[in-house]
C-alpha cells in the first residue's frame, strides 16, 4: 500500500464487499457461521494472497495486517445475520462489487508492476487479484466458478490491469489516474451488467 | 522445527493421522492407489506447505525432509489396505484426528509467530495450518469442505492459536506450556464431538 | 530455463499441448471464451506456478516471461474455435500430451534440484510440476482430478523425476541424457495408454 489513507480505506471497502458476496454464497449453501466467515475471507483476501505469493510479498496483507482480517469477518458475519436484506439490496451489492472489481485490479496490478513483474505478467496478476477471490468462494461451495461461465467480468479486469499498465509506463501513477482506471473498470462492469453483456460460447 | 526429536515424532504421528483421513476419503471415492496415497499426503502436509508459502520458509518441510512424506505416503497405503479395520477403530481416528488437531495449531501458529507475522495473522495461519489438509482432501475429492458446515473443529483450533499466542506474548513457549495448549485443544475436540456441539446456520 | 533455446522451444510445446487440453475441458463445460482461455492457462501452467512458489523462484515464468502466457491463452482460442477437430486428433493430443509429461517432469525435477530441494522432494515436485496444472483444470470444471482415479499417469512422473534425480547425482544433466529421459517417460506413458494399465483400486 503506497496510497496511505485513503487508499487503505477504499481497500478495506472492497475486502467487505467481496467478503459480503462470498458469506451469502455460504448462507445459501447452508454452511455454519464459521464456513460463512471462512468463505467471505477467502473471498476477500484471497485475490491478494495468490498476488502476494507470486509476487513473493509475504506474509501476505491479510496476515500481516489485522484490518484486512477484521473488515473481512465482520462484514461476513453482518452477512450471515443480514442476508435476507442483503438479497432486497442486491443491486447496491452488485454496484459494490463493480467496484471492489475496479479497486482490486488497480491495486493488484500497480503493486505486481512495482514488485517487477514485467508488464504483460502485472496484467495477470492484477485480473487474479481482481477474480481470484471469487474463484475460490465458488470452489468451496462447490461451483464450476461463475466467472469462467458468462458474463463480462475478468475482461474488464483485464482491460483495466492493461490500462494501469500504460499509465504506469507513462509515469502516471498518482491518485487521479488511477482512481479514474478504477472508475472506468467500474462503469465498464456495471455496462456490462446492464446491457448483460456476455463472451462466446463454442459451437458443440 | 525447534522442538527437536520428540516435537518431531510427535509432528510426523500428527502427519500419518490427517494423511490416514485422506487416504480413507480417497478409498471412500474409489480412487486408485495413487489417488489413495496424493490425497492422504495432501491432507497431511497441504495446511504445513500453504502456512510455509505463507511465511516464506520455502521449499516447505514436506518437500525438505523426506520423513515428512515418507510418514505421509506409508499411512496413506496402510489405510488403503486396512480401511475395513480402520472402519471399526473410527473412534481411535477420530481421537488422533482431534490430537493431529492440537499439535498442527500449535506448531503452525508458533512457526508464524516465530517468522515475524503480527499475532492476529499468526492464529489464522496456525489454523489454516490445522484446517487446510483437510479442506483440499474435500476438495480433491468433490466434496463441500465439511470443515464449513458443521460441527466444531476449526473454531477449537483458532482458540487454541490464540492460547498460543498469549502464551508466545508471555514467552512461556518451552515444552510443557506448548504440550498444553495442544492437550486443551485436543480435549475441546473430543468435548465437543461427544456432545455434539455445532455451530449455528443461517436462517433461510 | 538453463537450456537455452531449443529448451524453451520444447517448454513452450508442451505449454501449448497441456493449455489445448484444458481448453477442450472448458468447451466442453460449455464455458465461454474468457473461461476456456483460463482453464487452459491454469492446466498448462498451474503446475509450473506451483513449483515456483515452492522453491521461491518468483515471480513465477508464467508471469515473469510473456512467452508462456501468450503459448497458452494462443493453443486456448485455437482450441476454442478448433475443438471438433481435436476430437478427430484425439489419438495425436495423447501423444502430444504424454510428451508434455515427460519433458514436465524432467524440467520441473531438475529446477528443483538446483535451487537445492533434496532429492525425494524435488522427484515429488518434478511430478507436480507435471501434474499439477491437469488437477487444476479438474476442479475448476467441478471433476474429481482424472489423475487420482485411474491410469499410469502421474506414476510414470514419478518414476521419471526419480530418473532424473538419480542422473543429477551422476552429473548426467547434459541435454542428451535429459532427452533420453523425457523419452523414457514419453514412451511409457504411451504403452501405459495402449496397454490399458492401471493402478489398483481398494475392495470396498
Amino acid at each position: 500500500m503506497t496510497g496511505g489513507y485513503p487508499l487503505l480505506v477504499a481497500d478495506l471497502i472492497g475486502v467487505a464487499v467481496f467478503a459480503a458476496s462470498g458469506a451469502s454464497a455460504g448462507v445459501a449453501k447452508r454452511l455454519d457461521l464459521f464456513g460463512v466467515a471462512f468463505v467471505g475471507f477467502v473471498a476477500a483476501l484471497g485475490g491478494g494472497i495468490l498476488r502476494e505469493l507470486v509476487i513473493g510479498a509475504v506474509p501476505p496483507l491479510a496476515f500481516a495486517d489485522w484490518r484486512y482480517a477484521l473488515a473481512a469477518v465482520a462484514a461476513s458475519v453482518a452477512a450471515f445475520w443480514l442476508h435476507p436484506a442483503l438479497h432486497r439490496v442486491r443491486r447496491t451489492v452488485l454496484v459494490l462489487d463493480a467496484a471492489g472489481l475496479g479497486l482490486f485490479t488497480v491495486t493488484g496490478t500497480l503493486k505486481a508492476l512495482e514488485a517487477g513483474v514485467p508488464a504483460v505478467g502485472a496484467c495477470l496478476v492484477g485480473m487474479l487479484t481482481a477474480i481470484g477471490g471469487g474463484l475460490a468462494r465458488d470452489l468451496l461451495t462447490g461451483e464450476i466458478p461463475v466467472v469462467l461461465q458468462k458474463e463480462i467480468y475478468a475482461v474488464v479486469a483485464l482491460g483495466g490491469a492493461v490500462l494501469v499498465a500504460v499509465l504506469h509506463r507513462l509515469g502516471q501513477t498518482g491518485v487521479g489516474p488511477l482512481v479514474a482506471a478504477a472508475t472506468v473498470i467500474t462503469g465498464l462492469r456495471i455496462i456490462a451488467l446492464v446491457r448483460r453483456w456476455s463472451a462466446p460460447v463454442a459451437v458443440p
